[in-house]
């Protein structure tokens, strides 16, 4: 099993990650995330990231430049489910993914890929 | 990790399989299961397994066990892209799911869960 495997749901794409990331399978999630954005014209992706229990320098900036390539093909990126410890450790690594909009699940972060490609322009807005 | 998290979408939870199943991570995804099922009301339970390349027999009879448990707490189970050559090893090896529904992607899982719980009471038809 050398993929993490992508969901479409609707117009967005969801990934979870479970497994511990090293160079080569992050470099095909980033390969294989672009080529599912671009073949189903996906409007936002969301990264659930309840299962990581703790988080290095490597994921963080794995999961800023996936944000960071999907916004040039037009689609946002929510991280969702971040744990508590999580987010003390990126903010401690420097890591606090700017561009990145994050929501505590799944169904919150879709709700903010609505809410936020919706007709008014509200692109960018908090989730309330 | 040793935990296999479990999304919850709408009324439907969703669980993506990724990792090497051993007796402990399926005891415990059982529990988890069973317990967000009574938790959150769940109609239904989505299984991916697109990203497993081949099946065995522990694995085909925990995705049997998973449905008949979250039957008799009222939820439907469905399986999600499973590849061919699982199915194949799947049927060669007698696990023929009897009772699990299967669909080729999420988006349509969680039609046959919408489909199959409407109010007309088509429960239990087949996808078209």
């Amino acid at each position: 099993m050398e993929r993490i495997p992508i969901l479409r749901m609707g117009p967005f794409l969801l990934v979870t990650i479970q497994v511990d990331m090293h160079d080569r399978l992050a470099l095909t999630l980033q390969d294989d995330l672009m080529t599912q954005i671009r073949d189903t014209s996906a409007r936002g992706v969301l990264i659930d990231i309840s299962a990581l229990d703790m988080v290095d320098s490597f994921i963080g900036r794995m999961i800023g430049n996936i944000a960071a390539m999907a916004r040039v093909l037009d689609a946002e990126t929510v991280v969702t489910g971040m744990q508590p410890a999580v987010a003390i450790t990126l903010v401690e690594l420097g890591l606090s993914l700017p561009g990145v909009r994050t929501a505590l699940d799944v169904e919150r972060g879709m709700a903010l890929l609505t809410q936020g490609r919706d007709p008014q322009g509200q692109r960018g807005r908090r989730a309330r």
